[in-house]
């Protein structure tokens, strides 16, 4: 496996660190938000005095919780249906070593989470991706496209919603179309929700379960990390109504034995979360999307859609190639002792060539060290020397 | 994948258990032994705000502390030689899908963790297997056994040592010849040394990273579960002075983003645990052994050798079939109202009909138990309708 292009950026960073620059982390998804103090208080009082295997499904008190919880999202599920994994990569990796054979294909709107070309490789599985245009929000492509490349050996549609990387929040009617298409063909149709408490405007998330008639397609998955703040209790789960499809994912899930003891316990706390914890961490949240979609915009040559959710935005910048661009930043430039560490968007494309002058940011810090890197980053884009500034019909997003 | 032997017992174990039979849980390797103090306390004591993720390749702290936890066993590395896994399992998975391709093949003596098999079928790698027999209990089989398998499409050779479900503790002269065997063809050599601590007798484990010549092939596999009875923190490892194959195993290791850190948190401290917290154990689980070898070998018909390591015992039983056997202990027996669950052990054999009278028991209860359980084994032993007392000639653990 190549290494990412985030990754490629990291002794550029450390390099930078030793200059004494401090660097403004909006390359990752680690939130600044404290996890609840119901999650650390679970821990710090738990009693056990044998740290046991869980049962491989995950501990049923904790499964049957989560029952609850799904029924304030209107989704309705037995415990059966719900195996915990470890983390939400897990329960991807997982979901497609049961729905899909070597060789198989996935078809994923991109710009996608740049692991699933990780779980990808490891489920031998080819992942086939489809355009979504910054032009556009990055909404749904049109089912035509899909049916475009759907063959024999496509086996399931992904999609994450709320979007990593770009935040978009698919709307029912999308949902409902990826239904139909589903059926039409046969297709699994895997939701990876991990950001449902973050939407704004108002919206809702739609959940894959959610939907009527592909309760044997609907692959759900699911994740606590950023819900609680809580990435590195490593819980997450896979929820299916279809049992034969639970049946077999238990056979890889008893293969690697137990989920987290210890996550577990916290997680089946962080159920009691107090609504008010989502209100105040939500409002925090909107509040640093607007600045950061207001500021980046009044940047010259920027472009960035305002998404509904998620904590990320993608944005197009006036730049050669932000790879070099996010590059630059770390290793040549700094605004008073200040750089920002970006995502670039290649590593979000699997097609050559896309997202060349397209970032990702996670709006993971304060609205104080945010204004900061806003500064910084218009700074650096005045001053970098790759600055393009592209002629209206050069503006589009992707290459041909 | 198919369900294993074991697994399918658990509906029969549910059942007695609802008749009110109590079950002697002999069948899984989750010991009854309490986790050190120091590693409770260190999560009790825990002061995290924000549950982080860890670094990929495992909290640097832990890695350095490990360091000198493996000097105490002559094994000298650095910290980068060390990459935390979430348990033994995903070490045992990451180091087949660095080291070998789709279609290649590992070689492993049997019976073996039953569990290889499912990692080796995620990674798409074909097992070879090696009878070692119970009559030579379980020893390392003849080299020339190996080179009649060695193929174009051998890429690995791996050990488990000392070895679940045999226990046997394999000699400085066996791992030596492994050496030489892996040099001549340009192999890897993994060693799952999860049960480094548990040997009996005044002996001592020879982890392959003692070996000298072998630093490019040599990949040990680790798991603080069993040394600490602490298998629910799932944190394990993969250390190999290979410094390709780290980099490209800690790629995998980035695709699902970092081990527990609750767990990380248990095992760092669980470094502190004191000599006398193992001797103790070992004195247990000893004296453990030697009653339940005694206690097999004197029932009519029963073989079992006495193995140095870990804490199981594979026993030959005077019985048609050990799935039927084991099964109806359940099932149709109970001596006092109690019962014995065993894993039959056709479950670690992938070669077919191997292990037909064979039963894997892990002495993971008090010796109280264990007597209980004996007891029973033996008043089944004597009423099971497919009692087979074997002629000489017969008494040979395989089929031809």
């Amino acid at each position: 496996m190549p290494a990412s292009p985030i990754r490629k950026l990291i002794p550029y960073a450390e390099k930078a660190r030793d200059k004494g620059v401090h660097i403004f982390h909006l390359n990752i998804g680690q939130p600044d938000i404290e996890t609840p103090k119901v999650v650390l208080d679970a821990i710090k009082n738990n009693d056990l005095k044998v740290i046991e295997y869980s049962h491989s499904a995950g501990m049923e008190s904790y499964r049957r919780k989560l029952v609850n919880y799904y029924s304030r999202y209107q989704i309705s599920v037995d415990y059966t249906d719900i195996m915990i994994t470890t983390g939400g990569s897990e329960a991807i990796e997982i979901a497609m070593m049961t729905c899909l054979n070597e060789g198989d294909e996935i078809i994923i709107p991109e710009p996608f989470y740049a692991n699933y070309i990780g779980f990808g490789t490891q489920a031998g599985v080819t992942i086939k991706p489809i355009i979504s245009s910054i032009e556009d929000g990055f909404a749904l492509p049109p089912i035509s496209e899909f049916e475009k490349i759907i063959g024999p050996k496509t086996k399931a549609i992904m999609i994450c919603n709320p979007s990593n990387p770009t935040g978009y929040l698919y709307s029912r009617e999308e949902l409902e179309a990826l239904r139909n298409l589903v059926l039409k063909y046969d297709l699994y149709l895997f939701s990876d929700e991990v950001y449902r408490e973050f939407c704004y405007d108002g919206k809702q998330s739609f959940s894959v379960l959610n939907l009527e008639g592909v309760e044997n397609n609907a692959v759900m998955i699911d994740s606590v990390s950023k819900r609680y703040s809580a990435c590195g209790v490593r819980v997450g789960a896979l929820v299916s109504r279809n049992k034969e499809l639970m049946a077999t994912a238990l056979k890889f899930a008893q293969a690697r034995l137990s989920p987290p003891t210890f996550g577990q316990i916290a997680s089946e706390a962080a159920i009691q979360t107090t609504s008010e914890y989502f209100k105040k961490v939500n409002n925090e949240y909107k509040a640093r999307r607007d600045f950061i979609v207001d500021a980046l915009n009044t940047m010259e040559g920027v472009i960035c859609p305002k998404p509904s959710g998620a904590f990320y935005v993608i944005a197009q910048l006036p730049v050669d190639d932000s790879d070099k661009f996010c590059q630059w930043m770390l290793e040549s430039f700094s605004h008073n002792d200040q750089t920002v560490m970006m995502a670039p968007a290649s590593g979000f494309y699997s097609s050559p060539g896309f997202g060349k002058n397209q970032v990702r940011i996670a709006y993971v810090l304060n609205l104080e060290s945010l204004r900061s890197a806003m500064e910084c980053l218009k700074a650096g884009l005045e001053a970098y020397p790759g600055r393009v500034i592209p002629a209206p019909e050069e503006s589009r997003s992707s290459v041909n």
